[in-house]
Order: C-alpha cells, then sequence, then structure tokens
C-alpha cells in the first residue's frame, strides 16, 4: 500500500510528530509505502510529491513547521482541481491519504471523501477550534508561549503602574485568550464569542488600580466591543487585505487611557505563538494522532478524523468535524467569573 | 461559612494556583472567610492554622511550592490524632475543609470524611498516579523538564555515540517516563508496570547503533528487569532508607555497557522535575479544581474529590478515587508499540 | 552609617538582585542600615522612603521589576526639587544612596553628586547603551527573549515562504537588534546607528528567497531609512506621544512585500524584552555590581559608577560614564558584514 | 586556499554555530574551500573527511552537538600519528586547519603547530577553564541551565524544609558551580579550587534553618573536603574506570543530613547542563570566534586562538592559552564572602 501525507493552512507546532508518527508506524508495522506531498492541496494540484521514508522523518520530532510545507490552496477554487488531484494520486501510485490541517484544509478532505478520494484526517490548528476533538495539538504550545508572555509583563505593569494589553491570537474563537488568560493571572480576558463593554473593561482597570496593582487585560485578535460602541473601522485591514497586527489591542490600549486616566500599552504577541519547538504536550497528542490516523488507513476506516476524547484517541467522521466550529461557550467562561469584566 | 485549606505530600506545581483560586472565588463569590492550615495534616495535630484571605494569595499562581507548607504526616498514626484534628477544625470554627493532596493525603481525607468531617478533596501529584482524573496538575510540568532534558542528551548522544540512560520520577507509575519518552523520541522506554527484559533493550540499543545513531532509553525510577534477571539489591535503599538517586538509571548504563560494547552513561533527573513554575496547562487545570472544589463546599457536597474527565471537571467520591492507583496499561503501551524495546 | 537605594527608569531585569546583594552585603560585612526609596526620585520628592533590610530582599533574586518601585521623575524639572531632595536624605538621616538606573537617572546622579549628596551609581538599561562599561544587566535577557522569538519566527517563515520582519527594542542603538539577530540567524539586521537603504534590504530578501529559504529582517524601533527615501511620518507617534508600537517594523514589511511581490509580516516584539526573571548571566552580573557598589559606599568613594571590564568589576566616573551613549559602531558592524543588507 | 575545520573534546553547545560562521565568512569573503573533518583528530587519522560547504551549515546555529562529530583521540598517542596526520592533510590538498576545541584538542594543536601545521585554534568547554580568553562558549548555556534548575530546587527546599545538594559539572574548575551558585541564590557554594571543611558546610546550613528557610549547596563534582575529612574514596570512581556519577553530591547529603539532624538530598544534574541549544550569548561568541578564526588564517597568523577580552576578539599564542587551567582565585571567591560557608 502507498500512502500520502501532505500538511495544509498556517504553521503549527505538531506538524512534524503527526508525519513521523505515521511514517514511522506505517513502514515498521504495515509495511507501507510513502510519499510527501509538497505545499498542501499545491503539490497535488501541480504533481509535486517525493518519496518519504524513515531516515527522512528522523529527528523532526522537536522541530517546529513542516518538513512537506504548506499552502492555503483550495483545489476546488481551480478549474478541473478535483481532476489534476485525482490524476497526481494515480501517476504516483498513491493508494490513500493522510490530511494534516485546520478546518480549511479538513473541509477539502471531506469533500474530496465524498469524491472518492480514500483518505484520513488529522486536525491541526493553534486556535483549537476543530469540533469533535477535545483539543488540537499546537494550542498547547502557543498557551504555553502566551502564557510566559503574561508572567513577564506583570512585573513591568507593576513597576510602572500601568496597563498592559496583551493581545493573542483567536480571530474567530477565544481559546488562546481564555487559557493563557487564565493561566497567566489576566485581570480581563476578552473572547471574539462574547462582545464585550468597554466600560465594564474600565471598571476591571479601575479597581486593579484601586488597590495599587496594575491590571493586564488578554484579548483575541478577533474580540470585539458591544454594537453602539466606538468600533476599529478601516484600521482592522490594511492595503494587502490583511487583518492589521496593531488592531483591537492597540484600540484597547488607548480607550483605557483615555477612559481611566492611567497609562496603558500593547504588546501583540503574533506570529512567534505559532513557530518553534512543540511542548510536550502536543508533541504526544500529535504522535498518537499519527499512529492513529496510519491505523485508521490500515483499517481501511476513511472519511474519519483521528481526535481527543479525555485520554483516549477515536475516529470521528469528518463531515461531522468540519461542520461547526468550536467555540468558547457560556458555562465555561461562568466558571471564571470571578476573574473577567 | 468557615473554610479551611491544607496541601499534603511532595511538592507539586499548581499547588498555590488551586490555593489561590479556591480563596479568590470563595471570598468573592460566596463571601466565605478562610483559614490556611500549615504544614498539611500536621498543622491540625499542632494547631497550626492562619487566616487566609485574598492579599495574601496574590502573586502566587506562577510560583511552585506551596505557601502552606506540606508534610507527610497522617494523623490516624498519632494517638487521639482523630481527636486533635476535631478540637482544632472547632476551636477556629472550621466548617469544611478542602483537602490538597495525592494517594496518602486523600486517603486520610477519605477516611476522616468517614467520621464525619466535612470536606472536598483536590487531587495533585506530578506522578499523575491517581484515579479517576485524566490528568492531575504538576504532571505536565514534570513531563516538559524531562522532556527538555531528554531534548539536550540527543545532542550529546549523537556528538559521542553512547547511550545517555535517563532515569525520570515514578516509583509506582510510569506516567512520566511513557510521556516524556514519547514527546522526547525516546528509543526505549522502561515503566514499573511492565518488567523488561535487559536482552531485549540491548538489542534496541545495538540495532540503533547499526544505523548510526546514540540510542536514549527513559526509564522510570521504579521499572525493574523480569525475574531472574541481575537485580539491584542493597544498592536499591541507601543507610537512611532513601531509595538512592542512582538505582535502575544507573544499573542499566552498566548493564547496557557491558553487553554491548558500547559507551554508556546515566543521567539522574530528581527533583528538578518536582520544583519550579507551573505549566499554562498546569496551572489551567489547577485553577479549575480549585473553582470547582469551592463550589462543591458551597453545595455541601462532602466526601468527593474534584477530576479532569475530558475538558469538563466533575465530582467523583473520594473513596473510588483512592482505592487503586492509576497505572500504565497495556493498551496504551501497545499504541506506541514501534517505540519500545 | 545609613544608605538609601533607589530605582529609576525603564523596568529591567536584574532590578531586584542588585538591591538585595547591596543590602545582604552592607549589612552582614558593613553592620549599615538601609532605607529604600520609592518609585526613584519622586520618592525624595515626596518623602517616600521605607526601612529596607535583609528579611525585606529575600526571594527577590530570580523576581523582575523592582521592589522599590520606579519613576521617570526629574528632581532638577522641580522647583526646590533639590531641596526637597536634601530635606528627605535628612529627615531620615540617610549618609549615602545607591542608584540604580540608566542614562537619565545617572544623569541626575550627576549633577546631584556635584552638588554635594554621596552616591553612587549602577548602570541599568536592557539597551546596554550606558557608556563605560562593556554591558549593562537586563541586556542578556532581553536578547534572549529576542534570540527565542526568532528561533520561532524561522519556522513560520519556513513553511509559508515569507518575509518576517521582527522589531525589537533600541531608539537610539541597535545592540539587542545587532547581538539577537546574529543569535538568531537573522539575514538582515537594521540598527539606529546605520541608517539603511531600503533597495538593498530588499536585495538581501530577493536573494535569500533564490535559493527557497524565508527571509528574517531584525530591526530596532529605532532605525530608519536614508534620507530621501519613504519615511515614516505622522504614523510615528500617537495621539498620546508615544512612538507608536507598530512603526518602523510594519513599514518595512509593507515596503518588502510591494518591493519584492512576496509576502511579509512583522511581529513587535515590545514590552516582553523587559519583564520576567532575569537571565543567569544578568544575575550575576547585577549581583556583583550590587557588592561593589556597597563597597564603594564604605570606601567613601562617592560620584562614582560600578561597572564591568573584561570580568572584573570598576569604578568609573560618573561624570564620565553618562556623558555620551555607547553606539554600535562600524568596526563591529563590519566583523558581521556577511550576514547584513 | 582550502581549510579543514574540526571539532575536538566534550559535546558544547555552540560548536555549530563556530562552524557555520568559519564556513560562511571564509566563502562568501575570501573565495575558501572548506573540508570537515569527521569525529576530530580521528578523522585526520583514519582520512575521513568530506567536503563543507555553505548549504551543509543552513540551519545549524541554533543546534547542540556538532555536524562534525567529536572524540577524545590523540593523535601524538598513536605511533606514527603525526605522520598520518600530515598524509591527510595533504591528500586532500589542505592549507590549513580550523581547530575548535578544549584544553586537551588544543594542546593536541599547539604541539602539531610546533611540528609546522599551519592552524588556528577556537576555545571551548562549558568549563570556562581555557587562559587566556575571558569566556569560552557553551559556558553561559551550562550556567543557564544549572541556575534554572536551582531555582527548581529552591521551592522544593522550602516545601520540605530540607537541604538540597545539586552537583554541577568542573572537574578541575568552580566556574559553572560559582556563577549558577551566585545567580541562583544558593546558600553555600563548593569549589574544587577550594578545599572545603565540612562542619563550615554545616554551620551555615544550620543558621538557614534557624531562620526556617531551607538551604541549597550547590557543589562542583570535583569539589573536596579538607585533607583528614572523612574523603571519598573506592566510590570515587566506577568499575570501568569513570567518576562516578553520584560522587561528592551524595556524600555532602548524606554528611549534612548526619551532623545537622535535617533531611538532604541530592540532584546531579549531569550531561543536561552540556547539550541542547545554545544561549544567545553564546551563539553571539561563538559566531564571532568562528569569523576572527578565518580572518586569521586569512592573513596566515597561525598559532593563535581566538579569544574574548572584555567586548573584543583578540588573537593570544595557543602555545600560551594551553600551558595553565584558568581557575577560579581567591580574589573572586571573596568577592561573594556573605554567600559562603
Amino acid at each position: 500500500m502507498k500512502v500520502g501525507v501532505l500538511t495544509g493552512g498556517g504553521d503549527c507546532p505538531g506538524l512534524n510528530a503527526v508525519i513521523r508518527s505515521v511514517v514511522r508506524k506505517g513502514v515498521q508495522e504495515y509495511g507501507f509505502d510513502f510519499v510527501g506531498v509538497r505545499d498542501g492541496w499545491l503539490g497535488l494540484l501541480q504533481d509535486d510529491v517525493a518519496p518519504l521514508d524513515i531516515p527522512r522523518v528522523r529527528g523532526i520530532l522537536p522541530r517546529g513547521g513542516t518538513i512537506l510545507g504548506s499552502s492555503r490552496t483550495n483545489p476546488f477554487k481551480h478549474e478541473d482541481g478535483l481532476r489534476r488531484v485525482r490524476r497526481t494520486l494515480a501517476a504516483h501510485g498513491v493508494d490513500a491519504l493522510v490530511v494534516i490541517g485546520g478546518e480549511d484544509t479538513l473541509g477539502v478532505a471531506t469533500e474530496l471523501h465524498r469524491q472518492g478520494v480514500p483518505l484520513v484526517g488529522v486536525p491541526k490548528t493553534i486556535d483549537n477550534d476543530v469540533s469533535g476533538t477535545d483539543y488540537t495539538f499546537g494550542f498547547d504550545t502557543a498557551v504555553g508561549i502566551a502564557t510566559e508572555a503574561i508572567d513577564r509583563l506583570h512585573t513591568t505593569a507593576e513597576s510602572h503602574m500601568r496597563t498592559l494589553v496583551v493581545e493573542v491570537m483567536g480571530r474567530h474563537s477565544g481559546w488562546i485568550a481564555l487559557h493563557a488568560g487564565v493561566a497567566g493571572g489576566a485581570n480581563v480576558i476578552l473572547v471574539p464569542e462574547r462582545p464585550f463593554d468597554i466600560e465594564q473593561v474600565c471598571d476591571q482597570v479601575r479597581s486593579r488600580f484601586k488597590i495599587r496593582y496594575a491590571p493586564i487585560v488578554v484579548v483575541a485578535e478577533g474580540a470585539a466591543p458591544r454594537q453602539g460602541q466606538t468600533v476599529l473601522k478601516d484600521e482592522s485591514l490594511d492595503e494587502f487585505g490583511h487583518v492589521r497586527l496593531s488592531g483591537i489591542g492597540e484600540w484597547l490600549a488607548r480607550e483605557i487611557q483615555q477612559r481611566t486616566g492611567h497609562d496603558a500599552r500593547t504588546t501583540v504577541l503574533g506570529h512567534i505563538q505559532r513557530g518553534g519547538t512543540p511542548s510536550a504536550f502536543d508533541r504526544w497528542l500529535a504522535t498518537r494522532f499519527g499512529l492513529h490516523a496510519i491505523d485508521a488507513v490500515r483499517d481501511g476506516d476513511f472519511g474519519v478524523m483521528v481526535s481527543l476524547r479525555g485520554t483516549r484517541i477515536v475516529r470521528v467522521p469528518l463531515a461531522d468535524a468540519t461542520a461547526t466550529k468550536k467555540v468558547v461557550d457560556q458555562p465555561l467562561c461562568d466558571e471564571f467569573g470571578v476573574f473577567f469584566g
């Protein structure tokens, strides 16, 4: 049996750990052959694949990034994309795919599987917003980096008695903000799932200053004030259509400073949250995902995604997993009621 | 309502995070008063308790250790221990206890609850061997430290073409060895739950050298060779009755060196696995345990232990949780078959 | 003898280590008494001082920030500032001051000493731009944090084949940019001391892409393009007069993207460079500075600053040290010629 | 011109950084060709050399170990060793060598240079005991690891009120013990250069317990008690002639426990001090050493070693540098008088 492996979407610590365990178990236990697909779906469109074996995956467990490269290419947005994908798979005799990716990449996988391509999905995103799994790998690493940054900012906040706003990743979900905010001892945590009231935030800030402590505000990049409040406008996208690095965090610091009269500054953590060596938790999870993904391939159990449930790895239908995003829900926020504004 | 908080057993990153969230939520949401009990059960025997309030728990979230101190004292091993515990609780008007500890401390809590003392348990151990919860806090930190150490040892092993044996904590369970071994890319992982065959270990070592890579062997301090094989004897305890720091790891290096003819060295990680700032994962878990423990107190739901199940915190009967240790089972080991000797 | 200790200017890892060693040696070896001055010079203006003893400095060695608080207050900008400073010193019987600060704080110290106030200076700045000393404490920590960030960004740059611009601290000097850029393996390093040619930077970027590697550009916040080239204007200051977090780094990413046609992003490291626990190097240096500063006080050798020369701590006249900033000079840049654009 | 590069002796973070900067500058600025010699002097004895170019040194800056391998082989201990070295150099047309190593490797280099082999030395050792240079690379990384370990042990010591002994590397010199001990806030620091009095150590331990704090004792592996005191004997070497991992540290814990009646434990840091990614300081130093070493080759300035003096890299005669070890001297110890027993 010949198996293709591809990684799609944004950089995420643990991708290499999945590739490594898929290939090691596939070769050693099942005698499979492997090819690596370059740059996600792009490699299948452009017939850019290369053999993948155990020597090739040696030493990659602790390395960030992906040895296969990645892209955000969607084959269904190319005319005859599906045909080209099939042709590449046929040309190399690929019997099954292991697709490692986030919402977009797995959405494509879901559709390809419907069209008859035999594949198994592995969920990947630092944002932790894939349904059907307790956690995705990359998330723990991102939370760890953000928490360490918050730890460092505490001493600056205290020494200068100013508010420090920390903007973390999360356009659509607040998982990183919530976990890093709780772990870092933030005084206010703002997530996309719950529009915030800027005056409530300022009340929290003021009450912190009253006891002579400096507040830390953690905000997900996708968080937004309630309707009717001053809103980011043209600032939110830059001329290339990127969300600006300095969006909501800077707005918050400005508003807090003006409304409370206390100095406020912003730190935007940005890409450092998604690179570098994966945490032990993420290496463990990614390694297990890989081992179970290749088991599913051997079982001919296609159209599934491996996922974490408690301490066990299970298989769930890809279609279910990609139907909705997993968001920070109200009951979980309520747990931390005392910590929020 | 007045609530007492105590921490028992070995040092564990996250203890302070539990204390902090118990007190913050208890005071702010429920208006409870708190006292801290010094040095675990010893403080109840010796009437060593002191008020605990929000200013006292400020800034302790990232700190290792416990502001309350700890001990391994068991009140049931003291004549009239139970009576003295009751007297201390009565003298300070303590209505309920939050008991943060491992197997021994929670075992005492189980018995005290049977005797009518109202209390709620919080599981704590870097060893992760408490039943009834997916994970205990402290474990992720210990695994992270051990994994980072293994990462460092890889380069030494490769540069000198020698076997490096890493002895990690775990007298009765192999959780740290298994997780850190998998995350660190070890070639052999030895756990107390599965007696090993020294010749199989050496075979793994030899096959690694054949491809010109240097092997890393991770061994839990409680792992042991199969019956009939050369065994540690008088070496295993020192004159004070401690398990010697340099037990199984050194024995292994010696055997591997003699049997394979390749140089082998041991590193015993020791206490650095249990101290210092908790990981973000452990701070999150410990904080949630604290929040749920004080909820159980408010509900008058005594005799329970808070525990992690998937992503949710639930309550389980203390008696169930302390009945058996959680061990590394065969199916989980089998998952990683390709990585073991 | 009674000695006052104060810390002025921005947060800097190692301040507490100096305070601790000054007090420990002063009390234990010389039998001095100590007072701590709150919030830099402000505490002397407002008579905000408090006793400082060994129990007060226990456990602060690894902590960022300063237990004394800090400010940027300049007593010479207050009418009768000098008189109020003298009055506070007299009221508390302070015989000498240990002044820990950067360029501004030490500038004030230089003038106060001229006016007859007996004091010893200790240089502090993460920017490393104080003359007369090989290094200042705080710098090594900042460089370490920036280097770790660059390590993380490499994997993202490679996985997505985009330019990553990292903006580090340094308004007037490029020490952090140079050290972290070299240590992080940056492809272009831009410092305030050398205006850059944006087209040369883009040439470097292009040559990196040609060999299919993604470029990392490290830029000090105070770096600027050569005269005549497109310049930051109203963007450079925000409405509060702060230098915007997103100044030169964002401008660079925009220019590089437009000129090379390759995707480019910016990460602004910001305040995480100045907080948190000091590195071992900084703790060592700060501790020694403290020990030598109190020796100078005992010797009655006032108006000096302790400084590092090779591996020795020496005393230099404060007036010399504060006369000019230490900048990244041409010969040092030339050493790294191959790494620059 | 063709230049050979070799690394000898123990693993040390920063070796790859030297190799990288030697090759990059040599190729890009001077147009040199390079060969890498495998496994130190062994590669010259066995004619094991291979071409080395810029693609080969990409991405190695942050990696521990050495891509060239290392050994402790001494060609002068082999009959006709010198002849074989010369033959290998001639066979590959090697015009000059860059030799990266510690005392032993540089001692061989000194002798080879006397015999007419054109070479430049680069000092390397985590022990920092090479004369003629302020610091060697690898040392800062080792001190950082040891300091972080001591930070972690503080919380365990405090929580359990026991003495923790930390044994760090340093058979002949106490640099790591001194720096990490000072940076980690140890209460007693024991170095090979100063035989200690076990009763004085115990006095320090007792005085620490008196104020209810737990002592940390940092001891270099080569430290020893004063003559006449109970001494390690047969314990000090194991059956393979290794110095046992658990020598002086365990002896100390045993003595302290018996003499003071307080619980004491040992942690032996071992090999984790010498592996893994180099600190920013070490990458900076190693990179500069490499750049200056290849400059010396270009200048035909052979028989020298590059060395750090203050902030400058200079050249010193190899013969001077290898004549004596650099030890921790009395004046430096006296600086920290208050911290020692």
